[in-house]
């Protein structure tokens, strides 16, 4: 008799981004003629750039003749891209990556779920609160956590309450952790740390060997030249961190499916018995025996965006949504939101400044102007009161949802 | 201080195919010159058909403007690509699948991984030995399995002997098993399971409560109108099977990425506390939670795989392949060899004739003949003495490769 994991069955409602497509399905299925504007999902609205097109289509077109076909992708994927990467994102920033450090895979959201995997089941994670929803749910899928308990959390999890008072910084826990999710710019507040807090993080996981599992799926929206880009910029951090990085906000690949993770290695973890073993090969069996590659023209289009015309092209998409987040920014305010986020980050993160939760600000919203927003109390207890603007919208749609907002009786 | 998953450790060696490439790519820096003929790993070598691309390109062209671009893909993947399967794959086949019972993935290697995920870690899990690695070692990685033991087998698993005495289809277990994979048409030994074979094993598994995990990744090659091409044609199995398809050896997309799992909404497993629970919403929150879906115009590619063109040009690349085979069957029984398999399913299982151990069997052909084929004992140890030899090929290396073969000193 075929026995479930029962550990799904700890899992609160629905994973964040489905259950706010159910509702506003459902608003949508009830209000058929209403205008929904959507900045809830952080999903990405702009084309493709012209240079990723021409590639994207370069790579179909290898594949319709024998000659030029390819068939199952290198292991870790194309050295074409492998290169690229390592070269632009990492070696002209001062960081000390190679290559072959890095593994091509075709989503973050997956990569952050299934790194887990490499490592014993009774390790203690920490992880900010609010945080992106999937590194909780992949860790009570898999047994990691215990039940949920009625305040929020779940058992067995370090949470590193990440608030206004503390610059959504979270503080070095006092206990020791083994693995720390750390995510900048941060999804969802949209705040940055800068390398003296991210130091702190490094020096702490040298000191206790713990592993950080640093998300930057959105530094192409950085531009303030003292905040990192990668955590390899902090020194010694290649001793302590895997990095995940993603095409889909860099370039608008959300549809495409494209990212990396960084695995250095010299990164080690240990046996029970305290015998030291290097997580790369760990990583690599795992990638080899459970993934199967990217597309080869997806492949392909991702590495255009490594050329000057890519570039400056993926360049000015990012602007036009950083322009999006200075409508936010400025508009909330005027309507009495406390605002963060939103700078070297395309999230803006509010709170109504008048005592509504989250979700029935959510409702309010959907109901009364039409526009969607991620309640923030679905990213964490500490998330309670806070609403997600993504800039991910068109001008015109951002402006309108503005308008809109301004006209709300509270 | 981060502990690894020493489950990791358990596996023997790597995993089989990228050992292979390691082995060939050792011969070739020593044997520049060599004409090394690869056979070896599935990997189709035929292009994308010219419908295929066609609707590749639009799918790419279609993320080049705002009102066209696509971003994240529907949770479960697009319905017209799902409608076209349910349609042509299922219900024109008199089994009663619904598009919503299918997930859109980038491979079966995957879901064949990820499946166990959603069943509980004292579940017995049978499979058919030799065997396709990944469910073998997926399992070790999930310390789903005791110990390696010199004998080739894993403590724990239950292995069901696939050998010429049994026909290659493995006799039901006297032992009750919860899971259990079964592969059809099968790889590595190319052989394949009418529809009596496949109502015993649906039988066993309506009476023990197991549940099928059916892979049919090669369910396009069969010819024989009497092999079912889906364990839905058997009755029943909608209520004991998941099932597993691929693109990849059906039109060519080992390097494009795109595959389905069907899970039936009323198949069931249970808690340990015997309540009976679906597994549909586990492997959606599974799959919605750890994965992003499918490039788009990857999925636009493969929908047009069931347009009437798309139908009839990769039926074209599948009659090329199975060309090879009869080949191969015909000139290796030529040279001496037993053969099997071949004939609806692109591999053919052979047999030195002449005591010689698969790997030094690989050694030889690879040293002597420069040609690649798969070791049968990496598939498991009732492989041991047997090689596979792959379709996918031209014709022309084909040939030469059985030419080379003839010429061999035993």
């Amino acid at each position: 008799m075929a026995q479930i994991n029962e550990n799904y069955l700890k899992l609160q409602a629905g994973y964040l981004f489905p259950e706010i497509g159910r509702r506003v399905r459902e608003f949508q299925q009830e209000n058929p003629q209403a205008d929904v504007i959507k900045m809830g999902i952080g999903d990405v609205t702009q084309p493709l750039t012209p240079a990723v097109i021409r590639a994207f289509h370069d790579g179909v077109e290898e594949m319709s003749k024998a000659e030029t076909f390819k068939g199952y992708s290198p292991d870790l994927g194309y050295d074409f891209l492998r290169e690229a990467i390592a070269q632009n994102d990492y070696r002209q920033r001062g960081a000390d990556i190679h290559a072959d450090e890095i593994f091509i895979s075709d989503g973050s959201k997956c990569d952050t779920g299934n790194i887990l995997e490499i490592f014993g089941r009774d390790n203690i994670i920490a992880m900010q609160d609010p945080v992106y929803p999937v590194y909780v749910d992949t860790s009570v899928m898999a047994g990691r956590t215990g039940k949920y308990s009625e305040n929020g959390y779940y058992e067995g999890l370090v949470y590193l309450p990440c608030i206004a008072a503390n610059g959504f910084i979270p503080e070095i826990p006092k206990q020791k952790v083994d693995i720390v999710f750390l995510c900048y710019p941060n999804n969802p507040t949209g705040t940055t740390a800068g390398k003296q807090e991210l130091k702190k993080w490094v020096d702490y996981a040298r000191k206790n060997k713990t592993v950080i599992l640093f998300d930057a799926a959105y530094e192409a929206y950085i531009t303030d030249p003292d905040i990192p880009h990668t955590i390899y910029e902090i020194e010694g951090a290649k001793e302590v961190a895997i990095e995940f990085r993603s095409f889909s906000k860099t370039a608008g690949f959300t549809g495409t499916r494209c990212s990396f993770t960084v695995v250095p290695k010299n990164l080690v973890g240990t046996t029970s018995d305290g015998v030291k073993k290097p997580l790369y090969p760990l990583w690599y069996r795992r990638h080899t025996t459970k993934f199967n590659g990217v597309s080869y023209p997806v492949q392909k289009a991702a590495a255009a965006i490594y050329t000057p015309e890519g570039r400056k092209e993926v360049k000015a998409t990012i602007n036009y949504y950083m322009k999006n987040a200075d409508i936010l920014r400025e508009s909330l305010s005027k309507c009495g939101f406390q605002v963060f986020g939103g700078q070297n980050a395309p999230y803006v993160w509010v709170n109504s400044g008048r005592g509504i939760k989250s979700w029935d600000l959510f409702d309010k919203l959907l109901n009364e102007a039409h526009v969607v927003g991620t309640p923030g109390s679905g990213f964490g207890p500490s998330g309670e009161g806070y609403f997600r603007f993504s800039s991910f919208a068109s001008h015109e749609s951002v402006l309108k949802a503005m308008e809109r907002l301004k006209g709300l009786k509270w």
